[in-house]
């Protein structure tokens, strides 16, 4: 089972709470049940949104742990990215053989924090001594292309074969010059060597849970790795997974990139909507989502419908989970639940993270219910043998609901390249903003008659994909004026969080 | 005991392999031994040099592990140092309302990596949403300040401590900025929680080992946790512990910093020579070290003679342990013994790389024989109320042998920036080259009648000293024309090292 | 009259060549009459193009004086704009007590050089006496803002007030920052005080001729001053000027910038076609235009017959004067004279290049004859008190032929700030390629249905305009793979130019 | 005649000024005479420092237009010099087929203007399109190569010359790339034209003065050209010409490279001393310059036999010309007269500011006496054959009366590359502080038992001599925080300089 949301609040909906809660719940049926879910970055962790490790009653163990460096697999992901490009501008310092053109390197470094001021950068300054002048920059790790390879790839020799054909820069003459060129695999691949195993941890009540690969549905494909879903399936009768933000992000690319190239499919889709959320898109203040307004529900209920729709169009089944929130009121709900009737899609209220497991039986019963009717396999949304305009074009009308595509220049220019150098053929991995169902974080709801812009599209041949990037998105998150960073300590050994902590030394900017 | 060693050669002259051998040479005797040894940086291994876990017969295991990521401590201090900089890029970028001048930060990044490129850059380019724009760079891993503070810290409060009072940039009004201005103290805690904590893993013959801190003694102080010197002290009667490069760099400042912070002494000094280092030392070619030379090594044992003459300096017993290479001829042997004899010197050779613990205990009852009859503690080279230039002049007279110490103007100016800031009491970390007893990579031998230059003086208030910059020396090293990455793979899930595999595609530059 | 052209081949229409041949067909037939053109840029004559002078026997001399650095205005302009640039960076550099945002100046520097290396540069870097890190760039001489001030003021009081208004900052409050502020006008003001008179040459045969004022229609306004204009006005009968480029240009700006700022109209407009740039907009490919091919003028005559419709637009009189050159066949000059038959437009042979005077006489009666019949004055495109976006569509459908008008999201920011400044009302400088009357410099002939692109918006206070720029054009040119100043020299105190001269050690880029 | 002075105070002791007015009494004395000046740089113009034109009655006219814009001497050779390097980064852009090391490129930009931001730049950011990215800066105009070889060229041919072989970069391998190589030369040639033409004016009363050429005797050689000495020695009995700064640098210079060069001598060297700087040099304050102290001139007097001292090393009479200030007592200049008479050194009075031409006549009386009775040509220094170290210590050790000279490493690079070049027999031009005869402006007086340190060397080839740069000295100034050209303005077409002009909008930094 997959588990999504509609377009998400800043805090997130609740998806992996969700997911461990109908974990549970299935374990409380007696169902054996096994959880695929993605590793946490730091970047979140120490900036706006905090850990990703579920909440309440509904949470994988141990937290801190998991939320922090973990098994250390970003910082191997992170070190197998960052050696091929200190390989890379070591090349270019030592004469260049390979004829490399400095301002046709693609590949640019990683680390996992949110540091805006690395988004841009000159390296290689100071002399002759101290390598070759360029402009790069540096991404947060999740969105490392070392990282989507290790989620995609079925072992180690898949991966092996993936990180050979990383492309990260051009010659004078638009050669490709890859990883391979560089002789950087083998190195890459010990220092993966334990990056690419899944790591088991559990439930608060036991449940196992398999957390493994990259979470930043926005800027990644931003589902946890193909060798874990593949393990759980292997291991339990139900597997609970999740793809990250609203349906059009994180599982349209889990279907049309993972379930694609892992052969893989779902019984089910459990929607994650909240009262907070849709009182959001009907138009509530950000500050206003706890005052009851059953009226702001029924405005929101446009973007649940088409997330609703979005599913069917992949041919799913959708379930609606009310991931319920201490100041939902009665009237709020049933708002949701009587579109849900009137819609003849199947719903659930999910109390997990009040109530754990015993909040996310009759979730279960309903998903198991619908589960086991589910007939035909899921229909990808373009076929990868069709241009990359024309299947950009597909995800955008059919999933957002865009009326056009615009292609900046330099989008154009970059696609001419892609398709020069043969890689027309790959799915792509859209980067676009989480907010809005539009490149636009402005527009919520369901925007209607809008147009979506191209601003540049990377290359991800080891990840064996494309990267449109729409509207404003960034790879490198910045931090907030008062980061969460600023509320955290370590109290006797233990990690402590007080959102109402010590006020910030930085104020509002001018 | 205290490992150190003569000024070495490119490939080491196996200081660690002979602390291990060391140790395994008391256990054969029926000694209880512990090893406090020093963690791996990414850096070497996969640069010029290889991994740190020793070699033959005297290794700790499992190296592979030990050399790549071990248990994520060096990950964990770079996550901590680099939030600390996205944290203060940030505060300027929102305002900057402690009025931080960009040119006076002083708080560089780090990586666990050699990577020449990324020694001077310009961040937070590409317009108003991207950062605010100034120069700096990264330094390798093992040359953070976070590094050291965790290095010489007592335990988690003091670690606070030291976090705490580190000094990340001036304002306009040259009024310090400090980690706890930013309020990152705690979060820097947070990601330190684990690697605080010392790792046991043990020889291959099973001798208990603790393998936590820093290397590189010539741009860091290089020497293994506190922390773990003790643990080890408490549970064993014989430690055995090491210091980075020639005893001029490691060992100084194991004493001076080390020692002097947390009320530790060493009961006797081994000094590692090599046959091959002292030919180097005697004019030797580098590419002519295993042919028989014994007039070489004649010329260069006044490399020897000067590090022994530091040892007694300090008061302390010197130990010489010849570490025998199977192209070592006796007749080179008996050059160094004879030396040792005419000096009262006492002299072993160590032949633990090809036997082990066997090969290593005429070492361990010559150092028991002369530990067991140390009276004096150690004598500091400088008491830490004299001023930094006298400081600095005591060790360049006394371990170096220079005649007399220039300062640049722009060290001139960072030392009068620390005095006024108070921070004139601090001892020193001194960054050097470890080719030479002087400050000048060519200068072998026992270079005399020379003079070395201060080129800049670094503040490194939460490690608790100063780090004047001697020479060329840099704080990130570069990779060579053919880095060990290039002949490193993965093999059936194994590490594999083949140093004479596959041609590079670089070629030396022109 | 006004002399303009339509869209141009790389060479340029001789519009400057017509204009000068046409005042000598005026004085010819015993008009008063005075010249009144732009000076020539180094940039063109180094680069691509060449001179600006004219040619044959309708020259102004002595040519070489003027081509190069003549009275020294570009040169003092040039001054006078980086002064403000070096007070604005010792304003930051020196405790920056306007609170200027170092990332919010938008006050760059100039050069009268083609330097594309120039373009985006990082200032400031070397550390904290070396000013303060920035993202900036420069610009072509003509294209900047000192140089319309100077262009558009009526006299010495006037330009001092658009030096006044300059804005060339923002505060973190976004609040503008001027040139007053940095109290940079007085000493701007010193260093124009020469060119800010206008100068007087004549031409080959003795008719006066004022040179003042920049060119660069595509980038700047591109007429010459309106001191030089109106001196012109005072002292003949007659005036010939010239406005750059296509129509569409450097005649837009004329009408809607210079004319309705200082109140001047035009008698006529005679338009400058050449068989060859019909051919070219006719699809005969750039490496053929000496081939006879009366098929390709005729379908090129779209280009010419928009401008046409352009000059009526305005109010004004179009006159065809078809530019001769030596390898026009009768045929190809039938196609034209029939075009302008059939369309009742004003049509003559201009011979001047051959002939000088003599061959303008006729132009310079049809021209008469014409222009005594002008009844009304001219039209604007457009109401200043419009929005900028109404203007922008206004002149991209009248005199483009766009369908639509896009704005990336940068311009839409730069737009809001404009607005908010209180700068809507001014009129557009609109940045356009001269190569089509679209912003794609590929599309010739007359392009139809297709949409135009504003990338940024800047505000020229101090030249009372705004400047949208258009598709990829860049203020500050570059140099071609083999420029023209690798063959020219100076022989025996004598400019000569050999354009088959000694080939470039440049090749075509890979 | 050369006109030199003692170190001076930042305000100048009037070496222009004495100049005019000693041609002005020479005049009134009958004599056929001629000055030969500097032309005056837009950078002190509107920094700290002011024109340079003379003042009060010893003036050289029209004053407000040489010291601007002038001929347009110093644009045309800023020209000159940036179009090389606009033809040096299009070259690298367009394939870089001469395989230049964009980090080796040693020729940088100019301007005349004090830009503190473009000292240290990247160029070329901004992509592929954009030109090629690599650290350079910008010098202020008088410091060009091009202006030192059109100062010392003998005409045209000579001037050819030396464009062609500058050196502007080396290649990977560390050949030589040349002006020449890069086809620059011709274009340069154009753009040098006029400028390379002497300018005639005259002082406020008559007396011919041509004023050609360039100043900053610190950064340059800062003498006046060699044509326009030589025109002046073909048309008058007696020339006056001036080198900048102190003896110990301009005229240095004027002796060991123009005069050796051109094959001049001097007849007489008159050293400009004021009271006021005697005083400086005798430790008054620099407010208190203006209060009588006649023990502090008495103390400064070292500096002043230290200048007397070196004009006699070079074999010429000097004779000592005290420039008078309203300010100055009878007692004081009485202390310098005193002194004079001791050590046999010709002393006049000169007060020509406030009278003129009769201020000089005394003056130049005492001249002419002491300039008829000169015997020998003047001795170099050094002889070129010499090492450039030996060089360098003849004029540190005898000039300056430093004790030794150190190299930093950077510079005994610099100095190997020049000398494998072949370029170790050219002169120096050593860039040194103006405000004291070492190389650290603190030391006022006669220092003595300094050191002084080169800190890079830079190759004119074209020039025709090497540039040892000391101690902190910059080739391009900063304007100050309050410069000149806030207190510039044109009133009624006129240029006023209101020094008490309106407060600056800038304050002292923190």
């Amino acid at each position: 089972m997959l588990v999504s949301a509609i377009t998400p609040t800043d805090a997130g909906e609740g998806k992996t709470t969700t997911s461990i809660g109908l974990a549970q719940g299935f374990a409380r049926l007696g169902q054996r049940v096994c959880l695929a879910l993605r590793e946490p970055s730091l970047g979140p962790t120490f900036g706006q949104k905090g850990g990703a490790t579920g909440g309440g009653l509904a949470r994988v163990v141990p937290e801190s742990d998991i939320n922090l460096h973990f098994t250390g697999d970003f910082h191997a992901i992170g070190s197998a990215h960052n050696l091929l490009a200190a390989m890379l501008d070591n090349h270019i310092h030592h004469g260049n053989p390979l004829g490399i053109d400095p301002r046709r390197v693609t590949w640019r470094r990683v680390i996992d924090m949110n540091d805006r001021a690395l988004r841009h950068v000159v390296i290689g300054l100071g002399g002759v001594l101290e390598g070759v002048p360029r402009e790069t920059g540096f991404d947060i790790t999740p969105a490392s292309e070392v990282m989507a390879a290790l989620c995609l790839a079925e072992g180690y020799d898949d991966l092996r074969r993936r990180l050979t054909r990383i492309v990260v820069a051009l010659t004078a003459e638009r050669a490709p010059v890859t990883a391979e060129d560089l002789h950087a695999v083998g190195a890459m691949m010990v220092l993966l060597k334990d990056a690419m195993l899944p790591n088991l941890v559990q439930t608060c009540d036991g449940v196992p849970a398999l957390v493994h690969g990259g979470p930043f549905a926005n800027i990644a494909h931003g589902c946890n790795s193909v060798v874990a879903t593949k393990l759980a399936l292997a291991h339990a009768d139900w597997v609970v997974t999740e793809a990250g933000f609203g349906f059009d992000l994180g599982a349209e690319k889990f279907f049309d990139i993972k379930c694609v190239s892992a052969g893989l499919d779902a019984a089910a889709v459990v929607l994650v909507a909240t009262v907070r959320a849709l009182k959001l898109h009907g138009g509530a203040a950000k500050t206003a989502l706890t005052t009851p307004d059953p009226a702001a529900v029924e405005r929101g209920l446009g973007n649940l419908a088409k997330h609703v729709e979005n599913i069917r169009i992949f041919g799913e089944l959708p379930v609606v989970a009310l991931n319920r929130f201490s100041a939902d009121t009665d009237e709020e709900m049933a708002v949701v639940r009587a579109w849900c009737d009137r819609e003849l899609v199947p719903f659930a209220v999910s109390d997990v993270f009040a109530r754990g497991g015993e909040g996310g039986t009759s979730l279960a019963e309903m998903v198991m219910a619908h589960a086991e009717r589910r007939a035909k396999p899921f229909t990808p949304l373009y076929d990868l043998c069709e241009s990359i305009p024309v299947k950009m074009e597909k995800v955008a009308r059919a999933m957002y609901g865009a009326r056009e595509v615009n292609w900046t220049k330099e989008a154009q220019r970059a696609l001419a390249q892609v398709e020069k150098l043969g890689f027309g053929g790959l799915p792509l991995c859209i980067a676009k903003t989480q907010k809005s169902l539009s490149d636009d974080p402005q527009q919520l709801g369901r925007p209607a008659d809008f147009e979506i812009t191209v601003r540049d599209l990377l290359l991800a041949a080891g990840a064996g994909y494309v990267v449109p990037l729409l509207g404003d998105i960034m790879r490198m998150p910045g931090l907030p004026v008062s980061p969460q960073a600023e509320r955290m300590d370590l109290v006797d050994g233990v990690v402590v969080h007080t959102p109402g902590g010590p006020a910030s030394a930085t104020l509002p900017p001018a």
